[in-house]
């Protein structure tokens, strides 16, 4: 029999925002133990993802477990921050080699917090290594920097999981680690087999990637080791609540992973700026429930047998019938 | 003999800036008398656009005023900040009628500002005004909302002018003011003379415009009071150098305005987050100088002759002919 | 008691295609009788767009009605190819005021087929009337014959309708009639009460509206006089099956319509490149009627409650409720 | 003293074309050989990549040689035709293994056609091979046939280089070579020495790269084999002049080659619809030979300074200083 599915999100799902214009912040900001207690909330959450240094740096380890422990939830992932500001030009494509270090160091620190919490991997979302401008960069030179950082922390931490999550843009006007392909490429040419990627659904949607294509191509190099997902409008990463804009590309997402026994936890990255993230959790939750119905549903064989003949009516039908069928 | 173009800035080009990543910013705090020292540096600033209430909540305006004179500077518009927190669900079309009341009462008070400091005008960017979901608001109710707050401060103010700035999106997923045509259908709707359009030639690229041709619809209506200039990837509003991306429809921009002998001030919209504001100020205003050039030397009757048959080749000939050999 | 709701199709649905790449097209051509037969065979079809001049050049009205009769069919519009090799500068734009006339007279031809089949209109697609470069056009020119060409035709036929269908563009880079707000000014400048909008979801959500909004904007201003779905990835008009893509918002678009007792005709242009054209039609209608069973069980009330809030993650829960327990 | 740029173009760009609306096609059609003479009309043209088969089927090798000969031009590479109406579900990924083998054949006898012109390499264009619906196709499968495929070709054929052109979209809504990354992926894994890329600059530019980026990757990774240029607005393959939206990315792209001693042809893939086709490629080179002086003048040391910096301001300013000086 099947395991019972596990639901995770990022810590950052329950913390308020700040962006350009409303530089007061989209609430009060909230404490890191305050935000574990808002995930606790949450109908069916096992797992979360947190950033560190945690946002009260005064906070310890173990109030951190406390607070997880009452909320019966355990950690997947430590994302370090390798963003602010001292990392605007980038964290292992710096220019300047003392920020580089810095942010070599502030990953083993997090490391050192994945262990402590028996997590499975530390998550690396770069999203400052990148490029704003035609003619800014070297191209060569940061790409290789790009590769070799995370490469070395691989290699400095054998007993662990590293997972890349790329991004196409945002905040840099490009990304380094941008897609599917360009990720694979950088962990071939590592050779290590701790790392892998970190799937996210709306970075893939909106960098103009099928996801199912995208977890497919990971599944085959043997690196898809994480996911969350989330929805947006194909042109920026709005971090809205999963599936309420494309359900049905969502469902072939998740048909991959089923199809190919890909088992991990099925994990919330959204941004509820002007919503209750509770309720936010929950409305997501409750729709990869009617996927998971849908999927235990599905006619695996019809629909292969459809999709190989290309035959997109029947397949469309299919699918539509299985996960309209699903809801309740 | 045409007058000496006079260009200016928004005063937050000089600002340091937040995002949802970065939330310790991208460099120390500014307060405004410092910006408005940087504006001072750059070699060829007349004007600049001001956000209220000022960043330094009790700085008077004399304060401000000493600053801008001993920096030769002088205000050509005051901007609201009717995109903070308290108006997340938007000012105008906020769902609580005590925030559209604020929303108007700030307006009203930068008002005085702009006859403060004889500006021309009150310029309103009302960013959250719009949704984010599907079945999100009801849009009639939205939109008549939209054109209502806006028509009640005109009324409120019929000695100042008012300018829209539209945008196709951010922060909200789709902001109400969009582009051109539904912002000029607002106004004529409002049917007051003292409301027109700002126009960003970023915010039209990327919402899938032709920058000149929104000038050009914009001039028609009589309604084009005010504009200006940055660069994009025509996927977010980056607000990149002028010039940087491009140039040549940067350049038709300019022609449209030329053409139309529309007189006003050439100002800069950019976010230089991680490069020095006054570098950046400098760059830009040096190629609006060679786009002046470029004018002063284009042929503009063998232009309308190739555009009067679609001669497109011929047509970009001549364009490219004047641009690139104005450069010094 | 609500009359049932009848479905149309263009006729092109049923057509074979080709493109710059498959010049021999993606099947034998098809004469219109041919088509007319197949769209005969589609399960709940009542009423089609017909292309005129007819594709087979010798075919006599009287065949044509014949045809249509035998399948139960009648025509909703008829749609003048004014995009064709000779209009490929423009329609009503054309630079060549003989093409000009051309397109006229092919129009007023079209509307005597409107009036032999007594149809609802005449249908406006003017895909070749806009621009591909920077520099190309004379906008204030080129806007101006787009507004003057259409209301013409209404003038000289008082009798009948005329729709414009926009679409951001293709063939042309930027098409004039653009989006919904575009062509009500347009229709606000002409000011006859003989031209409306027909609105294309798909044309809508690629050119970045959000097609619930498009559709209530032109009904506000009384000019929502067709519409027709599909769908897409938001940055072609791929004119794939309606709601293979966005579920959410094309039901979102219908709940609209029925909140503002819009009573038209559903209609579908899709094209099926490489799909069985009945079964494509019949895969979309089956999902038009789980939208119709839906929006019969839509919780209206609770849903304006929770917009007039702006309650985002309540309104999408109503919505998905609906709309996921209503498929059969 | 480095060689004289020789100019190359798809013999494509001096055909005329059809698209799914214009179903009369822009123009006349052209033969073979009439394109050939079209092609020696422009200033300076000195090779061209040609379909195969040829569009006069009866045409024999003998007539297409003395054209180029009495036009000065010789072969660069031979495009088979794999993406014509038997390939409308794709030609090495066809559902139909008796496609595959057509594909396979025509690709083979254009193995032919490149020995007897002595070309560089056959152009592999996968068009069709991708997929239009989300459930559409079995992704693991239909990307194991596109490697598969031209593996196969390039064993095949050991003394002849194949070179894949990748492209975002269209005709299939996704194509499975899709950018230069996943490209890279595919030829790493068939680890043969006579497989590479032709990067399209407008591909890269619409697919999101920067192409100045990709083209160092595949320089990085031994397999830019070849190159062409043209423009578009960044959301599809338009096909447009080079240099006339983005001339900067333009430089920066030719920057990059001229910086790896990347010493090939500068090619156009151009589709002049409705312009006429040698002015369309003499302005095209004539903008490339501004490019080619402004690499001549650029301070490439001063330039890698401020990249080693990330100095965007200085990077720009002196880019564009060699650039717009250099027009004449």
């Amino acid at each position: 029999m099947k395991a019972k599915q596990k639901y995770g999100a990022g810590i950052w799902h329950f913390a308020t925002y700040v962006d350009r214009y409303a530089t007061d912040g989209y609430g009060p900001s909230r404490g890191l133990l305050e935000m574990i207690d808002l995930a606790g909330q949450v109908d069916d959450l096992s797992v979360v993802d947190i950033n560190y240094p945690f946002v009260d740096k005064s906070l310890g380890l173990d109030d951190v477990e406390k607070a997880l422990q009452r909320n019966n939830l355990s950690v997947i992932g430590i994302t370090p921050e390798i963003y602010t500001r001292q990392f605007s030009k980038g964290a292992f494509t710096n220019p300047d080699p003392g920020i580089r270090k810095l942010a070599n160091e502030m990953v083993n620190d997090a490391a050192n917090v994945v262990r402590r919490f028996n997590a499975n991997y530390v998550k690396l979302w770069p999203g400052q290594d990148g490029w704003d401008y035609p003619f800014q960069v070297d191209h060569k030179a940061l790409w290789k920097l790009s590769v070799d950082g995370i490469a070395e922390l691989a290699d400095q931490n054998k007993d662990l999981n590293f997972v890349i999550e790329y991004k196409p843009r945002e905040p840099r006007a490009h990304m380094s680690y941008d897609s599917v392909a360009r990720t694979l490429l950088a962990i071939e040419k590592m050779g290590l087999p701790n790392v892998g990627i970190l799937l996210d659904f709306g970075h893939s949607l909106y960098g103009g990637e099928s996801p199912a294509d995208a977890a497919q191509l990971a599944i085959d190099y043997g690196r898809l080791f994480g996911m969350d997902v989330n929805d947006n409008f194909r042109s920026w990463d709005d971090d809205l609540i999963a599936g309420s804009v494309h359900p049905i590309e969502l469902f072939e997402f998740f048909y991959t992973l089923r199809k190919n026994n890909w088992e991990g936890v099925w994990q919330l990255d959204q941004f509820p700026f002007r919503e209750d993230p509770v309720a936010t959790a929950n409305s997501a939750i409750g729709f990869l429930k009617t996927i998971e119905r849908a999927l235990d549903k599905l006619d695996f064989e019809a629909l292969q047998d459809a999709q190989n003949r290309q035959d997109a009516v029947t397949a469309l039908n299919i699918a539509r019938e299985a996960l309209f069928s699903s809801y309740k």
